[in-house]
């Protein structure tokens, strides 16, 4: 039973649920006798990955939490605000890096929480932002209808934008070939229909799952699509829904200085939207630090034990394993009980001490000192 | 004599002065015995071209300012805030799509004041922003020196961030092929050099000649540039200089909607630096309704009467035609006698009377209208 956090969660995500390695690791964790009453989240950027490089000696770190035969011993997950991608395919992703097997359920990403909101715009056409492959993602949470006839109706801004001619001015020095979310398979008679009804039909609501990549192209669109009502032209209108999939300013990677992430992107558009429009930009953003993400564990566990009528609580401690003061610890301490924090040195807190404003439970200079301490802490191994 | 303002500006950029097509020019005009006291100055974007095609029969007016045989009858510049390519180039580009013979002493773009300023920046290292090719058009403006073992001293942004591995974290995502400044010629070792220097080197001055066409990389390596005094990294330092050729926030081009310009850039980049930066942004830009520009043209008039020792001045009316009140009529009015403003309908200004805010000595439809207005008031015709 205290495993199916990490089970379950991944039904929260839809088809992962009747995925072969959920189902695969549900039984082999129940058929364990070790049940741990503890999980650990870990924070990716400047946790355990700078860019696409392990950091703090990440894979050791990891491959304590699996028994020899590689079977999953600890349950954990991964807590991050990035996105771009759906949780299996950064799963995967991940498990290549890291060299163990990671479940897509062990991966809550920044856009995770829109999975709770598609369905309000059921039937609505909705325009996904963000690198990677932002419409599949939506997709893979359930937006699907036929109407509009379209397949779907929730298009990447790549796809949307190409259907309005002269939209971005600077197009045409931008020679980059962005691969869009169009399926390659559709025919330039389907691609013609999708052009008219996307060129007649309000957009609803924008997402922005993850950075952004072309910023004037995006903030150009969103802009025509939030002032106009949800159709670009003259015209003005109500703006529709925006959601962003965090709002993080900066965040470690690779180069010394922290790199601008998505919380600078909504920065500018907002800046720019409110010297053209005048009534303010609105828009919800979900992300670290807000405890929903801390709590969505829980949650989720909680309703596991009310479908199967037990009042238990799984854990009597989340780790949680952060390099930000300000967004993984903050979020930890307002998520407060089960949760304990635990700050690393290797991403964005470089300090010799704790944290002034968001001091952590403990600070260690890595995740492998993390994960030590935890073990050490709970196992006494 | 009265002609030379049109010819002489092309001096004062440099290069230009010893152009064939500027000699020729001078000397026609000089032959001319019809010498026309007033002169025009055309916007660009919304008044002859919307995008890359001619609105308001451009085309057909203009030819009216040449003789039958082609030679130029009435003395006239463009003035747009416009820019990215040298003088040169956009002479050669508008007299190919509007029809006529168009000089680069005829063309005052956004930038063309920053020739003013290179000589400030003499042997120290200049970023240059902005679509098409920034570093040339900052070369053009004889910055040029063998400082730092390189042939120039001005970089484009695009050439100065491939110095810094991993400084824009969405390059990857960025499957593009934005061609760069750098001289084809210059060998491997060559480039090590130029390396070196840049990432030892303090750059002194940022300036955006044009539209940014990757915003996250350029407010990214911006940033970096301004906070740090110069040198991307972790310390922080006196911001080096920023210059902007324009601060338009929209502009009309092809799409039905004004498009975002160069002043939506600054916002952005603002609105993000002051939030990462405890020091607000110091930043300069020449642009119209700035009277600079528009004094410009008399100035450099004043300056030939100077040397000729007479103090006549040689236009009695200079007509502005332009189609956004805020910033065409709104910088003749402000730059006064002997400027007279004529606002088009085809760009920005749609409205049915004239601009409550920035009315115009004359409103009309089109900038063939305008013409024709000019040539009956002053020859009759």
């Amino acid at each position: 039973m205290k495993h199916r956090l990490f089970t379950i969660a991944s039904r929260s995500r839809g088809r992962k649920q009747s995925s072969p390695l959920a189902s695969r690791s549900f039984s082999r964790l129940s058929s364990q006798s070790d049940r741990p009453s503890f999980g650990i989240a870990f924070d990716i950027d400047g946790v355990v990955l700078l860019g696409h490089i392990p950091v703090g000696g990440s894979p050791r770190a990891l491959r304590r939490l699996y028994d020899d035969s590689g079977e999953l011993k600890i349950p954990f997950v991964f807590l991050t605000n990035g996105g771009g991608f759906s949780e299996s395919k950064r799963a995967q992703d991940l498990g290549q890096l890291l060299g163990v097997d990671i479940l897509p359920s062990q991966v809550i990403l920044g856009h995770t929480p829109f999975k709770q909101l598609v369905n309000r715009f059921e039937d609505k056409l909705v325009v996904a932002v963000g690198k990677g492959e932002p419409a599949a993602v939506m997709s893979e949470y359930d937006i699907w209808t036929t109407s509009l006839g379209l397949q779907i109706n929730v298009l990447s801004i790549d796809e949307y934008t190409s259907y309005f001619d002269a939209i971005d001015p600077l197009a045409t020095y931008k020679r980059w070939t962005t691969k869009t979310d169009i399926d390659q398979n559709i025919t330039s008679n389907e691609t013609a229909k999708r052009k008219i009804a996307v060129q007649t039909e309000r957009v609803q609501a924008a997402f922005v799952v993850g950075d952004s990549v072309d910023w004037s192209r995006d903030i150009q669109v969103l802009c025509d699509i939030l002032r106009t009502g949800g159709l670009p032209g003259k015209e003005t209108g109500n703006q529709p829904h925006l959601f962003f999939a965090n709002d993080d300013l900066e965040y470690q990677a690779t180069f010394p200085a922290e790199r601008l992430g998505m919380g600078a992107f909504r920065i500018a558009l907002e800046a720019i939207y409110n010297r053209i429009h005048p009534i303010p930009l609105a828009y919800t953003s979900y992300r670290k630090p807000n405890p929903f993400v801390y709590g969505n564990a829980e949650t989720v566990n909680l309703d596991v034990e009310n479908t199967t009528n037990s009042g238990i609580r799984c854990f009597k401690t989340l780790y949680m394993i952060g390099d930000n003061p300000k967004i993984d610890i903050r979020g930890a301490q307002q998520a407060g009980d089960p949760w304990f924090s635990i700050l690393t040195r290797t991403g964005v807190f470089k300090g010799k001490d704790n944290h002034s404003e968001f001091p952590a439970d403990l600070v260690v200079d890595t995740v492998e000192d993390a994960v030590d301490f935890i073990l050490r802490k709970e196992c006494g191994s």
